[in-house]
């Protein structure tokens, strides 16, 4: 078990030199200085390296306990999460309106990444708290907002999201949990049923634990039109909700009946909660009724992009231990002509090849999550209005593929993590194989892969007719055309090129064929896994040849930080060694849809 | 947990129409009729559906303990084994000479196949005998052989392979395991030394366990050249060895010293063994002294094609379980098109990408694997040398390529059967999750994967200047021929054929920059995996498409079996959607090695 470090330079690699610190020169963000955002980098990185990677791989091993109803999480967690809260760390994302830090996106992205490569179970805690937070901030009463929102921004309270249950999972219109009104007008509903899968629904590291839950009303239409939201406290406020205080009364209605035993991620206990046993969990009803999956959906998107963030932290975790095992671990000779000595694994080039195939994916990861967190900063803060709106079109563009790209590729990346230990990456006590059982969850919850690529291939490029997209490719070009200029990146503007080229191709090809009224969802369906596998490929690329600009320009400008000779050799792999299997998608959106559509799958 | 059925219909398509029962046609093979071989199959699917299988996911919950030195199987495992080797499976790919059945590969190989679905961690155990039995057979002496073999070809005793110490792992150079003579000629030693990752090292299913052990002699040289191989039983036969009757003498001195905690195959025991921590543990020279390393070569061959296979079986058991899920599992509406009613997901296209595409790749290993298989049937069994040695050196080619390709696959296919699942795929109870801890060992044990892909770019094509797969690409553009020559496959003979080009260009490079004196060996390893890749989905879309021929030929001739039809699209997925992302692994090998040649692990 090698030691957990938060990659800072890398991150102000991103955010002072990619980014070129945008963020900072929004309307609001006037407080936030380069030197406040290095700050509070290096003190995330001290909470990450110091107090939450530690407890990893005991976590994983001692997982959590269902007691008499109680989850006993692991030694050290309710500790770690108290050092989390009382360092303010819940609210930095959040506006300074809701008692938050108000701190650009990018830097809360930044510190979500440290915290889920240190302890990506505890992680999870505060991740669902956030979609609490953004689900009333949006849509609760002033009422709800002042009693809730100030706990859950502290972080004293913690938030959950109730949507799953048995028949109900990616179709979320089969929900049958009922919600009854307790009295006409008064907002009170008493809420029965069983929702399942829900991440940090019962522990005792918080006074108070606020469920969001979707439920049907009586008499409610059938599908997606009947569901609304409800907001379901563990403890309820004593008396009255106006004028409350929030001191805790009694317990809720709502138990913990059991919590699951996964794969990964042994120390968040992912729980089944009973609403209703007895009288019925008091509920109260969020923003309108009927409108439940709406409001769910809005959190939905900052959601999506904070599980794409917590791959990419679990990626880097699993570069860092290949990359120290490879250094220390000595097998084999060098080559005659590298001296024919005994060497460390680092030096065989199959392994070198696994190594900086893990690095650049992961740097390259990392810089587009980050580009789109600093265009939610935009879209949220710029001063004028066509800025925002442009902002916002990429962002609802390039989160599925945050999403579902990072995780996928998280997946593969913890997987060559084992591969680089050999037999050693086997063992539990190593480490490495807790990271791809960790990561494994990240492609499905959030809306599983693809559902994301469902999502981009449909209602977000049928929507604009592929407009955010087809920017997105101009600046593909663009960075191709920088990268052609310079004698050293020539090959690389080559490549990314030929990237962009293949994405706006099959774009348009999807947008023919989705656009057809009677195979247009089928044509979908059947383009979408590859569609997304493309964008990702081409987009990560684009930061990597960005990357590759700046690395450039800093040796060029007479820096000899080793730090940009790495920074080129993650690009040319990302761009010449990685690049082209995601270009094989085009090939494969070409090759049609008629033997998905043929598929039976009872014959098979 | 969905039950387990052994692909019978699968293996009797590719062993009587792809291959067309071609090994039973050699002599030696006069008594295996189809007949026959029908027969051995139904019976094999019956003991490992009805016996194996139902052990698989209680084996993983419970594992092996270790008390007092002596492991503790999970339940029902020895029962299993002993089903096992009364069932006389043990023997059936062994030679008559032997006291096996003397069945041809093919067939072993397809029983082997079904019983690592059905339980991979019991399987391992008479994989390891296997091996044993194949080392004795080569270099034992007679009194070795007619001790041991009788009862290792039986099963009544098993047979482990130790190799890896803390220090020597892929190297084997570095074992520092000692045998020291007791007297001068007798051929007994007493050993001393750490084995470490020793599979089922130490249990109580077989009466006896042979142990093959790597040491070093006294005064042996350095590496490789001063390493043994010995045969230490766990129980020593009474007084002498010749004509001694096999019934059991005192324990010998290894012991087992502890067994791992690992990711998966928690029913197979893992062993760390302690040899010698009193007198030392008796030893016998098997073959020459100082020739260990090239004796146990002789059987590392056949063991990787029987991870390989293993490999596959995995794969179809995700298959199966993600198929059966995804025909139950009601979740969304189908398209308006299709009726727009509720549906199983099988119905969405993007799930029939996942299913199609994990059926396709398991039925093009299979098929590959198998006929490999064939020509070790060939390869010994023929009766012309030329044949014969033409066999073998295509053997020799495709073994890396099945052991090395087959298990990365498996991951991938499990890890697919995992997303089909969604959030059911993360619950261990679900049985998903194990087939994905299981198969990661796979691409490791065995020589990994990279040692695989370096055998093959570098051993096996630097030997014959690539001859012998240059024959086989030979063979692969045949088919694309054929393919092309029929109407309704035209499509998929281009795919093939650009494959067949992709891998005879990669070929070239790989042989002109591997010869270079100075930078050879690096270029092999700098192109060992993707050329490795390359070369597995070109040889595995060679298979499918003369799957294609032949379901083709049987539709044509007037068959209704669903099960052409549903190969014909395996075939069309294999070549039209799967073998593109595998040819840009031509790209990949054409961007060079400078990347990797000018990486230094110790700055990134």
């Amino acid at each position: 078990m090698f030691p957990f470090a938060a990659p800072v330079r890398d991150f102000r690699f991103v955010l002072e030199e990619l980014l070129e610190h945008g963020s900072l020169a929004l309307p609001g963000f006037e407080e936030a200085s380069p030197d406040l955002v290095e700050a509070v980098l290096e003190e995330a990185a001290r909470l990450s390296n110091e107090v939450w990677a530690p407890l990893n791989a005991s976590g994983d091993a001692q997982g959590c306990q269902l007691k008499e109803g109680c989850v006993q999480l692991p030694d050290g967690f309710i500790e770690a999460y108290r050092a989390y809260v009382e360092g303010g760390w819940n609210g930095i994302g959040v506006s300074e309106a809701l008692g938050g830090q108000g701190l650009p996106e990018v830097v809360a992205s930044a510190v979500q990444e440290m915290l889920h490569g240190a302890n990506m179970a505890l992680g999870l805690c505060p991740m669902l708290t956030a979609g609490a937070i953004e689900a009333l901030a949006h849509h609760g009463s002033d009422e709800q907002k002042a009693l809730y929102l100030p706990r859950l921004v502290e972080g004293s309270w913690t938030g959950t999201m109730n949507l799953t249950e048995p028949q109900a999972g990616s179709d979320l219109s089969r929900v049958r949990t009922r919600a009854v009104p307790c009295s006409a007008e008064s907002g009170r509903y008493r809420l029965f049923g069983q929702k399942i899968f829900i991440t940090w629904g019962e522990h005792a590291a918080a006074e108070n634990i606020i469920h969001l839950v979707l439920a049907r009303t009586p008499d409610a239409p059938e599908g997606n039109r009947g569901i609304s939201l409800f907001l379901v406290p563990k403890y309820l406020e004593p008396e009255s909700l106006v004028g409350a205080d929030g001191s805790l009364g009694e317990r809720n209605d709502v138990v913990c009946a059991s919590i699951e035993h996964k794969l990964g991620i042994h120390g968040s206990p992912t729980c089944t909660l009973s609403f209703g046993e007895h009288d019925g969990a008091i509920g109260y009803l969020v923003g309108e009724e009927g409108r439940g999956l709406n409001h769910m959906f809005t959190m939905m998107n900052e959601a999506r992009h904070k599980v794409g963030v917590q791959g990419i932290g679990v990626a880097e975790r699993a570069c860092q231990h290949a990359f120290a095992y490879a250094l220390e671990r000595t097998q084999g000779r060098s080559p005659k002509a590298r001296g024919a000595g005994d060497c460390t694994i680092s030096d065989h080039l199959d392994v070198r090849r696994m190594l900086l195939s893990m690095r650049a994916r992961t740097d390259a990861l990392r810089a587009l999550a980050l580009y789109c967190a600093a265009q939610l900063d935009v879209a949220r803060h710029a001063a004028g209005d066509a800025e925002r709106r442009a902002a916002q079109a990429r962002v609802e563009v390039l989160i599925p593929v945050v999403k579902a790209f990072s995780t996928d590729q998280a997946v593969e990346i913890a997987s060559l993590g084992i591969q680089v230990h050999g037999g050693m990456g086997y063992i539990e006590e190593t480490g490495a194989a807790q990271l791809l059982r960790d990561a494994r969850i990240a492609p499905i919850y959030e809306g599983t892969n693809g559902i994301q690529a469902l999502d981009l291939a449909g209602r977000k490029l049928q929507r604009d007719g592929g407009a955010a997209l087809m920017s997105l490719i101009d600046d593909v070009e663009a960075t191709a055309q920088a990268l052609a200029a310079s004698p050293e990146l020539a090959c690389l503007g080559e490549s990314l090129a030929a990237g962009g080229a293949d994405l706006r191709a099959a774009l348009v090809l999807v947008l023919e064929q989705g656009a057809d009224p009677e195979f247009g969802p089928d044509a979908v369906q059947a383009y979408a896994t590859p569609f997304l596998a493309l964008a990702g490929h081409v987009l990560c690329a684009w930061q990597m040849g960005r990357t590759a600009l700046k690395a450039r320009a800093a040796l060029d400008a007479g820096s000899d930080d080793p730090f940009y000779t790495a920074k080129l050799q993650s690009a040319d792999f990302a761009l010449r060694h990685w690049l082209p299997v995601g270009r094989a998608n085009r090939a494969v959106i070409e090759a049609g849809m008629a033997s998905l559509a043929a598929f039976d799958a009872a014959v098979h």
